[in-house]
Protein backbone atom coordinates (compact mmCIF):
# COMPACT_ATOMS: atom_id res chain seq x y z
CA UNK A 1 0.00 0.00 0.00
CA UNK A 2 1.14 3.56 -1.02
CA UNK A 3 0.35 6.79 0.59
CA UNK A 4 1.41 10.02 -0.84
CA UNK A 5 2.10 13.24 0.98
CA UNK A 6 0.95 16.23 -1.53
CA UNK A 7 -0.32 19.53 -1.61
CA UNK A 8 -2.95 20.12 -4.68
CA UNK A 9 -1.06 23.20 -6.17
CA UNK A 10 2.62 21.79 -5.63
CA UNK A 11 4.04 21.39 -8.64
CA UNK A 12 6.26 18.19 -7.71
CA UNK A 13 2.95 16.20 -6.08
CA UNK A 14 1.09 16.97 -8.85
CA UNK A 15 3.83 14.70 -10.74
CA UNK A 16 3.71 12.11 -8.75
CA UNK A 17 -0.17 11.59 -8.95
CA UNK A 18 0.25 11.63 -13.07
CA UNK A 19 2.77 8.78 -11.78
CA UNK A 20 0.46 6.75 -10.35
CA UNK A 21 -2.58 7.60 -12.13
CA UNK A 22 -0.55 6.08 -15.94
CA UNK A 23 0.69 3.27 -13.74
CA UNK A 24 -2.43 2.56 -12.23
CA UNK A 25 -1.52 2.61 -8.61
CA UNK A 26 -4.12 3.18 -5.90
CA UNK A 27 -2.34 5.51 -3.33
CA UNK A 28 -3.92 7.02 -0.25
CA UNK A 29 -3.77 10.86 -0.67
CA UNK A 30 -2.56 12.51 2.19
CA UNK A 31 -3.02 16.77 2.07
CA UNK A 32 -0.33 18.51 4.01
CA UNK A 33 -1.43 22.64 3.44
CA UNK A 34 1.80 24.54 2.14
CA UNK A 35 0.42 28.29 3.48
CA UNK A 36 -2.15 27.56 6.38
CA UNK A 37 -0.38 28.26 10.11
CA UNK A 38 2.91 28.76 8.05
CA UNK A 39 2.85 25.54 6.44
CA UNK A 40 1.63 22.02 7.64
CA UNK A 41 5.12 21.01 6.36
CA UNK A 42 7.27 22.62 9.31
CA UNK A 43 4.98 20.76 11.88
CA UNK A 44 7.06 18.41 13.93
CA UNK A 45 4.43 15.45 13.12
CA UNK A 46 5.27 16.10 9.20
CA UNK A 47 8.91 17.45 9.67
CA UNK A 48 9.83 14.00 11.44
CA UNK A 49 8.29 12.11 8.32
CA UNK A 50 10.48 14.16 5.83
CA UNK A 51 13.12 16.36 7.31
CA UNK A 52 13.40 18.43 3.99
CA UNK A 53 9.54 19.72 5.21
CA UNK A 54 8.82 19.58 1.61
CA UNK A 55 6.01 17.76 -0.07
CA UNK A 56 6.00 15.18 -2.03
CA UNK A 57 7.24 11.93 0.07
CA UNK A 58 5.83 8.67 -0.27
CA UNK A 59 5.34 6.01 1.87
CA UNK A 60 5.20 1.78 1.19
CA UNK A 61 3.50 0.52 3.76
CA UNK A 62 4.43 -2.76 1.69
CA UNK A 63 8.10 -2.67 2.83
CA UNK A 64 7.17 -2.25 6.43
CA UNK A 65 7.70 -5.43 9.05
CA UNK A 66 7.01 -6.09 12.29
CA UNK A 67 8.91 -3.28 14.52
CA UNK A 68 10.54 -1.99 11.15
CA UNK A 69 9.90 1.68 10.08
CA UNK A 70 8.31 2.04 6.77
CA UNK A 71 9.92 3.09 3.87
CA UNK A 72 9.29 6.78 3.39
CA UNK A 73 11.22 8.88 -0.07
CA UNK A 74 11.21 12.11 -0.52
CA UNK A 75 12.01 13.93 -3.79
CA UNK A 76 9.67 13.61 -6.91
CA UNK A 77 11.91 12.34 -9.65
CA UNK A 78 13.01 9.70 -7.02
CA UNK A 79 9.68 9.06 -6.12
CA UNK A 80 9.12 8.08 -9.60
CA UNK A 81 12.20 6.26 -10.76
CA UNK A 82 11.59 4.04 -7.55
CA UNK A 83 7.82 3.47 -8.94
CA UNK A 84 9.31 2.98 -12.07
CA UNK A 85 11.13 0.39 -11.09
CA UNK A 86 8.83 -1.35 -8.44
CA UNK A 87 5.97 -1.46 -10.99
CA UNK A 88 6.94 -1.70 -14.25
CA UNK A 89 4.19 -1.78 -16.14
CA UNK A 90 3.60 1.21 -17.92
CA UNK A 91 7.17 2.64 -17.91
CA UNK A 92 7.83 6.11 -17.58
CA UNK A 93 11.24 5.73 -18.86
CA UNK A 94 12.70 4.19 -22.30
CA UNK A 95 14.50 0.68 -21.85
CA UNK A 96 17.24 2.48 -24.47
CA UNK A 97 19.79 3.59 -22.58
CA UNK A 98 20.50 7.18 -24.95
CA UNK A 99 17.05 7.57 -24.90
CA UNK A 100 16.41 6.92 -21.28
CA UNK A 101 19.28 9.19 -21.00
CA UNK A 102 17.82 12.11 -22.76
CA UNK A 103 13.93 11.61 -20.70
CA UNK A 104 16.11 12.07 -17.79
CA UNK A 105 17.76 15.32 -18.84
CA UNK A 106 14.48 16.55 -20.16
CA UNK A 107 13.00 15.89 -16.72
CA UNK A 108 15.76 17.66 -15.19
CA UNK A 109 15.96 20.40 -17.44
CA UNK A 110 12.74 21.52 -15.61
CA UNK A 111 13.48 19.78 -12.32
CA UNK A 112 16.42 21.26 -11.72
CA UNK A 113 16.74 24.71 -13.38
CA UNK A 114 12.91 25.81 -13.35
CA UNK A 115 10.43 24.23 -10.47
CA UNK A 116 13.30 25.13 -7.83
CA UNK A 117 13.89 29.35 -8.87
CA UNK A 118 9.57 29.70 -8.78
CA UNK A 119 8.64 27.26 -6.37
CA UNK A 120 6.70 28.78 -2.97
CA UNK A 121 9.19 28.90 -0.41
CA UNK A 122 11.72 31.00 -3.00
CA UNK A 123 8.59 33.12 -4.10
CA UNK A 124 7.72 33.58 -0.32
CA UNK A 125 11.62 34.63 -0.08
CA UNK A 126 11.31 37.73 -2.48
CA UNK A 127 8.68 38.48 -0.27
CA UNK A 128 10.01 38.30 2.97
CA UNK A 129 13.08 38.54 2.50
CA UNK A 130 13.77 41.01 -0.34
CA UNK A 131 10.34 43.15 -0.11
CA UNK A 132 10.06 42.62 -3.70
CA UNK A 133 6.74 44.06 -5.19
CA UNK A 134 4.63 42.19 -7.20
CA UNK A 135 5.82 43.20 -10.93
CA UNK A 136 9.83 42.21 -9.38
CA UNK A 137 8.23 39.15 -8.19
CA UNK A 138 6.90 38.56 -12.28
CA UNK A 139 9.74 39.48 -13.39
CA UNK A 140 11.45 37.09 -11.70
CA UNK A 141 9.04 34.45 -12.59
CA UNK A 142 9.31 35.04 -15.72
CA UNK A 143 12.90 35.62 -16.68
CA UNK A 144 13.50 31.86 -15.05
CA UNK A 145 10.15 30.09 -17.05
CA UNK A 146 11.24 32.00 -20.44
CA UNK A 147 14.74 30.77 -20.19
CA UNK A 148 13.66 26.91 -19.11
CA UNK A 149 10.68 26.93 -22.13
CA UNK A 150 13.33 28.24 -24.76
CA UNK A 151 15.74 25.48 -23.81
CA UNK A 152 12.95 23.13 -23.32
CA UNK A 153 11.17 23.77 -26.91
CA UNK A 154 14.36 23.36 -28.69
CA UNK A 155 14.85 19.94 -27.09
CA UNK A 156 11.44 19.31 -28.16
CA UNK A 157 12.06 19.79 -31.75
CA UNK A 158 14.22 17.40 -31.43
CA UNK A 159 13.29 14.92 -29.74
CA UNK A 160 9.17 15.35 -29.23
CA UNK A 161 6.49 13.24 -30.92
CA UNK A 162 2.84 13.13 -29.53
CA UNK A 163 4.46 13.96 -26.00
CA UNK A 164 7.77 15.09 -25.05
CA UNK A 165 10.21 12.26 -25.93
CA UNK A 166 8.37 10.40 -28.81
CA UNK A 167 4.69 8.72 -28.61
CA UNK A 168 4.99 7.77 -25.35
CA UNK A 169 4.26 9.06 -22.03
CA UNK A 170 7.31 9.80 -19.92
CA UNK A 171 8.71 11.27 -16.65
CA UNK A 172 9.76 14.61 -19.15
CA UNK A 173 5.95 14.78 -19.78
CA UNK A 174 5.18 14.11 -15.75
CA UNK A 175 7.59 17.45 -15.34
CA UNK A 176 6.64 19.42 -17.99
CA UNK A 177 2.88 19.54 -17.92
CA UNK A 178 3.02 20.98 -14.13
CA UNK A 179 5.43 23.33 -14.98
CA UNK A 180 2.96 25.16 -17.54
CA UNK A 181 -0.09 24.96 -14.95
CA UNK A 182 2.19 26.70 -12.56
CA UNK A 183 3.36 28.99 -15.54
CA UNK A 184 -0.37 29.94 -16.59
CA UNK A 185 -1.40 30.84 -13.38
CA UNK A 186 1.65 33.66 -13.31
CA UNK A 187 -0.48 34.53 -17.01
CA UNK A 188 2.93 33.20 -18.84
CA UNK A 189 2.57 34.08 -22.45
CA UNK A 190 3.34 30.48 -24.09
CA UNK A 191 2.72 31.37 -27.81
CA UNK A 192 6.84 31.73 -28.63
CA UNK A 193 6.17 27.26 -27.15
CA UNK A 194 4.52 26.45 -29.69
CA UNK A 195 5.69 22.47 -29.03
CA UNK A 196 5.31 22.76 -25.81
CA UNK A 197 1.51 24.12 -25.76
CA UNK A 198 0.80 21.07 -28.07
CA UNK A 199 2.02 18.17 -26.28
CA UNK A 200 0.41 20.11 -22.80
CA UNK A 201 -2.62 19.51 -25.06
CA UNK A 202 -1.86 16.41 -25.88
CA UNK A 203 -1.33 15.32 -22.66
CA UNK A 204 -4.34 16.72 -20.86
CA UNK A 205 -6.87 15.15 -22.76
CA UNK A 206 -5.50 11.75 -20.87
CA UNK A 207 -7.15 10.51 -17.61
CA UNK A 208 -3.83 9.84 -16.17
CA UNK A 209 -3.43 13.90 -15.96
CA UNK A 210 -7.37 15.11 -15.65
CA UNK A 211 -7.15 13.33 -12.71
CA UNK A 212 -3.85 14.42 -11.19
CA UNK A 213 -4.45 17.80 -11.80
CA UNK A 214 -4.74 20.43 -9.04
CA UNK A 215 -8.21 21.80 -9.28
CA UNK A 216 -9.56 17.95 -9.20
CA UNK A 217 -7.44 17.58 -5.87
CA UNK A 218 -9.92 16.77 -2.66
CA UNK A 219 -7.78 19.65 -1.12
CA UNK A 220 -8.11 22.27 -3.96
CA UNK A 221 -9.58 25.57 -2.45
CA UNK B 1 35.76 8.10 -26.33
CA UNK B 2 33.79 10.37 -23.98
CA UNK B 3 34.29 14.39 -24.19
CA UNK B 4 33.19 16.67 -20.83
CA UNK B 5 32.35 20.36 -21.82
CA UNK B 6 32.27 21.98 -18.05
CA UNK B 7 34.39 24.66 -16.03
CA UNK B 8 36.53 23.94 -12.99
CA UNK B 9 34.49 25.64 -10.56
CA UNK B 10 30.84 24.48 -11.87
CA UNK B 11 29.46 22.41 -8.76
CA UNK B 12 27.57 20.34 -11.98
CA UNK B 13 30.68 19.53 -13.85
CA UNK B 14 32.41 18.90 -10.93
CA UNK B 15 30.06 15.85 -10.02
CA UNK B 16 30.83 14.33 -13.57
CA UNK B 17 34.42 14.81 -12.86
CA UNK B 18 34.13 12.56 -10.23
CA UNK B 19 32.00 10.20 -11.25
CA UNK B 20 34.43 9.97 -14.24
CA UNK B 21 37.25 9.29 -12.02
CA UNK B 22 35.30 7.07 -10.00
CA UNK B 23 35.12 4.62 -12.79
CA UNK B 24 38.23 5.08 -14.10
CA UNK B 25 36.98 6.07 -17.05
CA UNK B 26 38.99 8.63 -19.69
CA UNK B 27 37.08 11.36 -21.06
CA UNK B 28 38.52 14.56 -22.59
CA UNK B 29 37.51 17.62 -21.24
CA UNK B 30 36.94 20.62 -22.61
CA UNK B 31 36.76 24.07 -20.87
CA UNK B 32 33.49 26.51 -21.59
CA UNK B 33 34.38 29.91 -19.70
CA UNK B 34 31.08 30.80 -17.57
CA UNK B 35 32.23 34.68 -17.10
CA UNK B 36 35.06 35.62 -20.14
CA UNK B 37 32.91 37.98 -22.71
CA UNK B 38 29.40 37.02 -20.76
CA UNK B 39 29.94 33.52 -20.62
CA UNK B 40 31.35 31.18 -23.94
CA UNK B 41 28.22 29.06 -22.54
CA UNK B 42 26.12 31.56 -24.01
CA UNK B 43 28.34 31.26 -28.01
CA UNK B 44 26.23 30.01 -30.98
CA UNK B 45 28.71 27.00 -31.01
CA UNK B 46 28.08 25.81 -27.42
CA UNK B 47 24.59 26.92 -27.36
CA UNK B 48 24.08 24.42 -30.46
CA UNK B 49 25.41 21.57 -28.79
CA UNK B 50 23.74 22.26 -25.31
CA UNK B 51 20.71 24.65 -26.19
CA UNK B 52 20.51 25.54 -22.08
CA UNK B 53 23.51 26.99 -22.54
CA UNK B 54 24.78 25.28 -19.26
CA UNK B 55 28.09 23.07 -18.22
CA UNK B 56 28.58 20.02 -18.67
CA UNK B 57 27.39 18.49 -21.56
CA UNK B 58 29.08 14.81 -22.01
CA UNK B 59 29.09 13.89 -25.76
CA UNK B 60 29.60 9.62 -26.42
CA UNK B 61 31.63 9.72 -29.62
CA UNK B 62 31.20 5.67 -29.85
CA UNK B 63 27.65 6.46 -30.37
CA UNK B 64 28.01 8.17 -33.78
CA UNK B 65 27.71 6.13 -36.90
CA UNK B 66 28.98 7.23 -40.01
CA UNK B 67 26.42 9.96 -41.13
CA UNK B 68 24.71 10.85 -37.60
CA UNK B 69 25.12 13.46 -35.20
CA UNK B 70 27.56 12.48 -31.68
CA UNK B 71 25.44 11.66 -28.66
CA UNK B 72 25.36 14.74 -26.76
CA UNK B 73 23.68 14.70 -22.79
CA UNK B 74 23.23 17.37 -20.78
CA UNK B 75 22.30 17.75 -17.00
CA UNK B 76 25.05 16.27 -14.77
CA UNK B 77 22.60 13.69 -12.60
CA UNK B 78 20.78 12.77 -16.10
CA UNK B 79 24.62 12.13 -17.57
CA UNK B 80 26.39 10.40 -14.23
CA UNK B 81 23.16 7.75 -14.20
CA UNK B 82 24.15 7.17 -18.30
CA UNK B 83 27.61 6.71 -16.91
CA UNK B 84 26.58 4.41 -14.21
CA UNK B 85 23.83 1.90 -16.76
CA UNK B 86 27.16 2.04 -19.59
CA UNK B 87 29.80 1.23 -17.41
CA UNK B 88 28.02 -0.50 -14.00
CA UNK B 89 31.98 -0.80 -12.61
CA UNK B 90 32.35 0.92 -9.28
CA UNK B 91 28.53 1.64 -9.20
CA UNK B 92 27.43 4.85 -7.91
CA UNK B 93 24.21 3.54 -7.49
CA UNK B 94 22.86 0.57 -5.16
CA UNK B 95 21.58 -2.36 -6.59
CA UNK B 96 18.86 -2.69 -4.01
CA UNK B 97 15.29 -0.91 -4.93
CA UNK B 98 15.04 0.80 -1.65
CA UNK B 99 18.91 1.75 -0.97
CA UNK B 100 18.78 3.48 -4.69
CA UNK B 101 15.84 5.41 -4.45
CA UNK B 102 17.64 7.00 -0.66
CA UNK B 103 20.45 7.53 -2.87
CA UNK B 104 18.90 9.43 -5.50
CA UNK B 105 16.28 11.47 -3.58
CA UNK B 106 19.86 12.19 -1.24
CA UNK B 107 21.27 13.94 -4.38
CA UNK B 108 18.21 15.56 -5.63
CA UNK B 109 17.93 17.03 -2.26
CA UNK B 110 21.12 19.26 -3.06
CA UNK B 111 20.77 19.23 -6.75
CA UNK B 112 17.09 20.34 -6.84
CA UNK B 113 16.54 22.52 -4.00
CA UNK B 114 20.60 24.02 -2.95
CA UNK B 115 22.40 24.32 -6.24
CA UNK B 116 19.50 25.63 -8.46
CA UNK B 117 19.09 28.67 -5.74
CA UNK B 118 22.61 29.68 -5.25
CA UNK B 119 24.81 29.04 -8.92
CA UNK B 120 26.32 31.33 -11.26
CA UNK B 121 23.22 32.80 -13.08
CA UNK B 122 21.10 33.09 -9.98
CA UNK B 123 23.43 35.23 -8.38
CA UNK B 124 24.33 37.22 -11.17
CA UNK B 125 20.87 38.12 -11.77
CA UNK B 126 20.52 38.98 -7.81
CA UNK B 127 23.41 41.46 -8.55
CA UNK B 128 22.11 42.80 -11.88
CA UNK B 129 18.03 42.82 -11.91
CA UNK B 130 17.73 43.34 -8.26
CA UNK B 131 20.80 45.44 -7.16
CA UNK B 132 21.50 43.55 -4.26
CA UNK B 133 24.29 44.06 -2.35
CA UNK B 134 26.86 41.91 -1.21
CA UNK B 135 25.38 41.19 2.38
CA UNK B 136 22.10 40.58 1.02
CA UNK B 137 23.48 38.18 -1.70
CA UNK B 138 25.37 36.43 1.12
CA UNK B 139 21.97 36.45 3.44
CA UNK B 140 20.14 34.78 0.07
CA UNK B 141 23.10 32.29 -0.33
CA UNK B 142 23.38 31.35 3.35
CA UNK B 143 20.13 31.04 3.92
CA UNK B 144 19.22 28.01 1.18
CA UNK B 145 22.47 26.52 1.95
CA UNK B 146 21.34 26.17 6.09
CA UNK B 147 18.01 24.88 5.00
CA UNK B 148 19.46 22.57 2.72
CA UNK B 149 22.34 21.34 4.90
CA UNK B 150 19.93 20.66 7.64
CA UNK B 151 18.28 18.48 6.59
CA UNK B 152 20.88 16.74 4.69
CA UNK B 153 22.43 16.33 7.86
CA UNK B 154 19.38 14.61 9.14
CA UNK B 155 19.61 11.70 6.50
CA UNK B 156 23.25 11.42 7.06
CA UNK B 157 22.22 10.62 10.62
CA UNK B 158 20.12 7.78 9.80
CA UNK B 159 22.00 6.74 6.53
CA UNK B 160 25.56 7.38 6.42
CA UNK B 161 28.52 5.41 7.00
CA UNK B 162 32.23 6.38 6.08
CA UNK B 163 30.10 8.43 2.89
CA UNK B 164 26.99 9.88 2.40
CA UNK B 165 24.80 6.41 2.05
CA UNK B 166 26.20 3.09 4.27
CA UNK B 167 30.63 2.33 3.29
CA UNK B 168 30.27 2.93 -0.87
CA UNK B 169 30.56 6.32 -2.70
CA UNK B 170 27.65 7.14 -4.37
CA UNK B 171 25.71 9.35 -6.54
CA UNK B 172 24.69 11.21 -3.05
CA UNK B 173 28.61 11.79 -2.40
CA UNK B 174 29.65 13.71 -6.08
CA UNK B 175 26.51 16.16 -4.99
CA UNK B 176 27.19 16.63 -1.46
CA UNK B 177 31.08 17.62 -1.84
CA UNK B 178 31.06 20.11 -4.79
CA UNK B 179 28.06 21.98 -3.11
CA UNK B 180 30.32 22.25 -0.19
CA UNK B 181 33.05 23.18 -2.04
CA UNK B 182 30.83 26.16 -3.23
CA UNK B 183 29.62 26.30 0.45
CA UNK B 184 33.79 27.20 1.73
CA UNK B 185 33.83 29.79 -0.91
CA UNK B 186 31.04 31.64 0.83
CA UNK B 187 32.36 31.31 4.49
CA UNK B 188 29.23 28.99 5.22
CA UNK B 189 29.76 27.55 9.24
CA UNK B 190 29.77 23.80 8.93
CA UNK B 191 30.11 23.25 12.06
CA UNK B 192 26.04 22.32 13.28
CA UNK B 193 26.57 19.95 10.55
CA UNK B 194 29.16 17.81 11.87
CA UNK B 195 28.19 14.78 9.19
CA UNK B 196 28.71 16.47 6.37
CA UNK B 197 32.11 17.50 7.52
CA UNK B 198 33.59 13.95 8.34
CA UNK B 199 32.32 12.50 5.20
CA UNK B 200 33.60 15.37 2.90
CA UNK B 201 36.82 14.84 4.62
CA UNK B 202 36.74 11.27 3.91
CA UNK B 203 35.80 12.03 -0.06
CA UNK B 204 38.54 14.32 -0.19
CA UNK B 205 41.24 11.80 0.41
CA UNK B 206 40.03 9.76 -2.14
CA UNK B 207 41.87 10.38 -5.81
CA UNK B 208 38.85 10.48 -7.49
CA UNK B 209 37.76 13.99 -5.74
CA UNK B 210 41.23 15.52 -5.52
CA UNK B 211 41.37 15.14 -9.00
CA UNK B 212 38.64 16.24 -9.92
CA UNK B 213 38.75 19.60 -7.61
CA UNK B 214 38.33 22.75 -9.07
CA UNK B 215 41.92 23.77 -8.01
CA UNK B 216 43.60 20.73 -9.93
CA UNK B 217 41.96 21.68 -13.51
CA UNK B 218 43.72 23.03 -16.15
CA UNK B 219 41.48 25.72 -16.63
CA UNK B 220 41.34 27.36 -12.54
CA UNK B 221 42.38 30.48 -12.43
Amino acid sequence: MLKLYGYWRSSAAYRVRVALNHKGLDAELVSVHLVKDGGEQHQAEYAKLNPQELVPALIDIDNKEEGEEAFVLSQSLAIIEYLDEKFPENALLPQDLHEKAIVRSMAMSIACEVHPLNNLKVLQYLSKELALDDEAKSAWYHHWIDEGFSAFEKQLVKYSGRYCFGDSITLADLCLIPQVYNANRFNVDLSPYPNIVRIVDNCNRLDAFIDAAPENQADAG
